[in-house]
């Protein structure tokens, strides 16, 4: 069936609105719903309407995928592919995907080596490793039948976790038949199921551009190695002689040391030695720290800086014309033949149906009103290109009434009143400033201010109203502070001694102090913008924790143990004596028989403390010491890994903060930074137009709300209403604006592209063509 | 007595050329030498001539401070002041300030607690410091005759060094009359008499840049510090309970700690006895460290960065228009009444006699045809704007004949025109890569395959020249490399063990592959270009380490020896024991005793130790606990201006590598780097007319250098001849490029500034204008 039948005069009479542009915005409904009555209009169309209901669908698929940066090729190809997408992209879906994942990574705390708290039997956790198992198969079979087998074959990662989930579904039956664990270094592997997460999008993107710094990355570690080898068979030559010296007896023993000395962790301790016969052989050593750490370390993170500052901007440059492809491909699947120029007000509403289900009418339809800009009733290419920025929006009714006890009696009114100007004030806030400051010299004589704050905070809540109040970043920071000083407080006043330790969290509220100046404000707020960043990070470092830890339980669990490394060179960190020499008891507590790899939560600890580096050699050795050399090779891994992720953490900052104050320093002039906000005005014809719409479309829900709305404006008695749309403003809008005047040529370059690939199109194209259509894309591409 | 006279017919007849420009840049000079003749000339202007050379001088001088980013205040006022300027600038007075500073800084070797080997008496110390001061005094002098006594007063780093050189005299004088030294600890302050070299201009810049990035790195330390205490106190109150925990005993201890953990340098000890009585407290301590150290210092190198990059734009932005007022100052020395809109080549000539001395006729020549770009006979103040930039070109005759060897007889020619295209071809270099390949396996195996790369040298040498072949960077390179091996060599050959270690060095000669990658090439050219940048940051932290080196000397030399710190937690670093335990010897060496400020020497050493950090507080306690409590102030102090100097090391390597990859990605497209390169053409009609002018102004010496040039061209019989200049980038030149749009702006705002300054002016000055004229700028300053 073909679209022009939807365009019938029939439905047109019922289901289209038409908008004619006055001027100042301000619409007039011109709805010619005539004679048919609107059941009877409902039932007859309902053919027609199913094919649109595709479209909107797809082109909503269309717009989500353009957003989460999903490849079009992986866009579902027929109705039963459909199906499975919508089944395996909803957050239920999602979180059966991360429940999983998570349980099989939990596991490791109960297999053996397990925490001794959490052991259970091979039985019970082999078991619960195999239904985790047959779920990850289940979600692996959607994601097939969405995908096609062809599409499945050529997607890496999929191909990967249908790998790893093979290996480990036989290992599992293996331990279930033995009734043993066996050594299960796969299970480092495990990660790939929690990385493949819907919800880890963010640790995928860091992966990939740890994976991207790797190239630069290893090529200054190879001159940093180099130079380790250079400076280890020189020191070799130099020091060995010497037979005090345990630091570089051997060719080994002396490269090794250098390679720990990169990380300072043995200095001074190996140079000593040969600083005691000969005072000149400091200089060997400090050549060499001033080499390899200070300048080609420094290098190493300005290479890595630069290589993520460029990907960085590769990788906006890219999504933005992603989006525009979406939104081009989305266009296409709206527009009709009767109206080749935009999209009218009734498919985008029904692609905002499907593409934010939770959005209510009102504001589909300023969406609609805010995407056109041009007054005309339909939503051209050029204004459609906004969608993503205006969608994000969320409209509220700007009020009249200013404050939220407007309504209230007369006396209320004015007692509020005068609570809300005095909270607004300048001398309000520098007065809290003082009091924050003289409490911060209080607290150091320990007395108790907290009720200030309690007031404050309960002055500012009346005075702004609860949601006003918490939705400023610095205010919910206060809300914080103060809760935990209470919190304090109570523990104070019961004497609960477990929860003591919330009575010293009470000087953070000096952080308050920190608002006052400009560049801790600066910095308190990139520090926001970084938090899901960061965490993201974070999740990755943990991610390679958790191989690390598998591999480390694996080969290490239970080798180091106390006095067990008596013939390594730091014995003495390991012996734990008690021991009487002449008269006197010698207690020798070396602690490092802790830093052991005998359960996962052990693990984490220990290679929490080889990433800090500092006497990283000693556990190290340790280890080496009670098994054989090649567990150096395990260490020194985790070093470069870590330092990596490190160098990549410490780029991130640096480019997220140079670029904040880039732009700070590009925008000096403007406003304070509210977020973006959007004004638009409905009159209440319109709004009444829209409401018959929906009637005749027998959205009853859609149809009470806009009712109340439109009761408001009568109570009031306004002829319009204004909104305001507002959200907060990311990374991108920042670097559009950063980048102005290269996104258009990035554009050009990319419709050229367009250009050149539609007049390929044009010639008789191969069946397997990603972008074929699900329904009615054939009509919509003649159309274009 | 007034301009116009100079520019009287009679001079004009034997002293101006004029240059009209034909097509093509061929210019004729049209020599109106008409009747006088030359001898007669020369003495009958003598007067006139004077008063020009006192203008060529002032704008050479002004030309100088442009250069030197001198501030105008300091310009000579008047020909006392002039005479005693020069006097204080020339390289010899200059070599007498820094060798009066290095003997003054020496001396701290010489005077107790001195090194043992050179250890001087009270009264030769003395009297060696009261002589270095003398030569300060007379250099001071010297100053002040040229600045003036208001200016000197207003000079701020002047008055300091005068003020240091007070005390630093009373004290001497008091030092020889007692006749033993006191507590000096104002020896620190020496370091000012080398800061304030001439030739310590880059540590001066240094300084300033630390300076001023003081304020956001104080901003951060105290967000850093303001955590530490908050974790201080929280620390004491859960772990003092713990009475086997030494390290969170105190309050003041628990700050000491965490204030050590900052570094990293006390972890995991210091987490040790609370994490063995329970595993969870190492929560606290990872939490500490995640904000702390990964991220507020973090923060802090991003603050530093881009306080630094905004830094470094601003003083390139300051340095080229206070450049350009310079050359305005210039130009309006040089024109004249008659010719209002430029400099004729006369009056450039003599402004370069003095600018630059040593630049022969046919090079000043050149300059003028380089920076004259209207081909009018006058150069422009928009032309004479480009002066620095031309005046650094190196000029050299482009010979038709490319090659060194093309006047050589056939035989000859050709071969070595063969051995030309040999090493130009890839074919060789990829030949040599391969050569330098295997000979890296083959050092593994200790073989010899020097001759190889000495051929290789000797092939290069004789295909390009020695000059040319020595000329780019990385034949330099190759060079050193080479010579570094042949060193190493004959070492083995003659068996001279004390030089063994250069053999080791051999390797080296593996960096050559490390130019087959275009990244490493980036990276390598990156350390030529800082590695005067580092060197002077390198200076300026060995002035901290002195001042700090003077202060340790004289508050803890001999306070550390073997067995000295049996009362501290860390006595065990500082045990020499040799006893018996049962029937077996037990060693314990602690050498931390040698970190010790018992000379300038050692004292370099432990600050160095301190400056890498690790275990630095073995050092700080072991002082610590036979001194003060308040020693701890002087290694924390210590820690935080390395930490400063650090991050600064850090953002400039970082700046300098990210600005010239940028500048590289902006210019992708352009040629290889090879420097600035200019091309003249001279006509030897000019070259005639040219050397007519010299004899005419009897400058005998340079009539000869321009006649040898002419007889080269009669002999090839060529009508002219191609000069080009040369020089390398500098990061000025690259900044000028990439800041190329806002260098406009600059200039405009710059120029109504300038406007603005002049209607000012023309209202009666006060006296003390600095840019009051020496001689004849009243003329000048009318004729603009």
């Amino acid at each position: 069936m073909h679209l022009e039948d939807c365009e019938s005069p029939v439905e047109r009479s019922c289901c289209l609105i038409e908008l004619d542009a006055n001027d100042g915005g301000n619409y007039d409904i011109v709805n010619d719903v005539s004679s048919p009555a609107a059941g009877d209009c409902c039932s007859r169309q309902s053919s027609a309407r199913h094919n649109w209901e595709m479209n909107y669908q797809e082109a909503a698929i269309y717009l989500q995928e353009g957003e989460n940066n999903d490849k079009f090729f992986t866009h579902p190809k027929n109705a039963k592919a459909l199906a499975a997408y919508l089944f395996a992209h909803n957050h239920l879906f999602y979180l059966m995907e991360l429940t999983t994942a998570l349980l099989l990574l939990l596991l490791s705390l109960c297999e053996a080596p397990a925490v001794p708290m959490l052991r259970l039997g091979i039985y019970v956790h082999a078991t619960l490793e195999l239904f985790a198992l047959v779920v990850v198969v289940f979600e692996l079979s959607m994601k097939m039948r969405w995908l096609g087998f062809h599409t499945y074959i050529r997607h890496k990662r999929t191909m990967v976790k249908t790998f790893v989930l093979f290996v480990q579904f036989i290992e599992a039956i293996v331990v279930l038949v033995r009734q043993t664990s066996h050594v299960r270094v796969t299970r480092a592997l495990r990660c790939i199921f929690l990385v493949d997460c819907r919800y880890c999008g963010a640790v995928r993107r860091n992966l990939r551009q740890i994976f991207q710094s790797l190239p630069p990355f290893i090529d200054i570690l190879a001159l940093l190695l180099f130079f380790m080898v250079i400076f280890g068979i020189l020191g070799f030559y130099l020091f060995s002689p010497n037979h005090s010296d345990p630091y570089f007896n051997t060719l080994e023993n002396s490269l090794v040391n250098l390679f720990v000395l990169l990380t300072t962790s043995n200095f001074p301790d190996v140079m000593m030695p040969s600083y005691a016969r000969n005072p000149w052989s400091c200089v060997f050593f400090i050549v060499y720290l001033s080499i390899e750490l200070y300048f080609i370390m420094n290098l190493l993170l300005a290479v890595v800086f630069d290589t993520f500052n460029d990907i960085e901007k590769k990788k906006f440059k890219s999504l933005l014309l992603h989006k525009r492809t979406a939104i081009q491909h989305a266009y296409r699947l709206l527009i009709t033949k009767q109206n080749p120029s935009g999209i009218s007000f009734k498919h985008l509403e029904g692609l905002l149906r499907f593409y934010k289900p939770r959005m209510c009418a009102r504001d589909r339809y300023l969406t609609f009103k805010a995407l056109n800009q041009s007054n005309t009733p339909l939503v051209s290419l050029k204004d459609f290109y906004n969608f993503y920025e205006v969608v994000g929006l969320k409209w509220k009714a700007k009020r009249n009434r200013e404050h939220w006890f407007d309504e209230l009696p007369r006396t209320a009114f004015l007692i509020f009143k005068g609570i809300n100007i005095l909270v607004k004030s300048q001398a309000f806030q520098y007065a809290m400033y003082t009091v924050v400051a003289v409490n911060g010299i209080w607290i150091l004589v320990e007395t108790f201010m907290l009720q200030v704050y309690g007031v404050e905070l309960l002055l500012k809540t009346t005075g702004l109203g609860p949601i006003e109040y918490l939705s400023s970043g610095w205010n919910f920071f206060d809300f914080l502070v103060t809760l935990f000083a209470f919190l304090g407080l109570l523990t104070l006043a019961f004497n609960m001694e477990p929860f003591y330790f919330i009575v010293v969290l009470r000087p953070i509220q000096l952080l308050r102090l920190f608002k006052l100046k400009k560049r801790y404000r600066n910095v308190l707020d990139t520090i926001f913008e970084l938090f899901p960043r960061m965490a993201s990070l974070g999740l990755t470092l943990l991610i390679f924790y958790y191989c690390f830890a598998i591999v480390g339980m694996e080969f290490f669990a239970g080798v180091v143990y106390p006095n067990c490394c008596n013939t390594s060179t730091v014995a003495d960190s390991y012996r734990w004596l008690n021991h009487t020499v002449g008269n006197k008891t010698v207690v020798e507590e070396g602690y490092y028989y802790l830093n052991n790899f005998d359960n996962v939560l052990n693990s984490f600890v220990t290679l929490f403390e080889l990433t800090v580096v500092n006497d990283w050699y000693i556990i190290m050795e340790g280890v080496t010491s009670e098994t054989s050399h090649w567990s150096r090779l395990y260490f020194m891994t985790f070093y470069i890994v870590t330092m990596v992720v490190m160098t990549i953490i410490v780029a991130f900052i640096l480019e997220a903060f140079v670029f904040r104050m880039n732009y700070m320093r590009k925008n000096q002039d403007s406003e304070e930074d509210n977020g973006i906000v959007l004004e638009k005005e409905i009159f209440k014809e319109e709004m009444v137009a829209l409401t018959e719409l929906y009637k005749i479309n027998c959205a009853t829900y859609e149809v009470a709300q806009l009712q109340k709305i439109i009761a408001q404006m009568d109570k009031y008695e306004q002829p319009s209403m204004l909104f305001l749309g507002r959200r907060s403003r990311t990374k991108s809008d920042l670097s559009i604006k950063m980048y102005e005047e290269e996104i258009q040529e990035w554009y050009e370059e990319h419709s050229r592209k367009e250009e050149y690939q539609q007049r390929q199109e044009a010639l008789p194209s191969s069946s397997n063509n990603p972008l074929k259509p699900l329904g009615l894309r054939q009509r919509s591409q003649t159309v274009i």
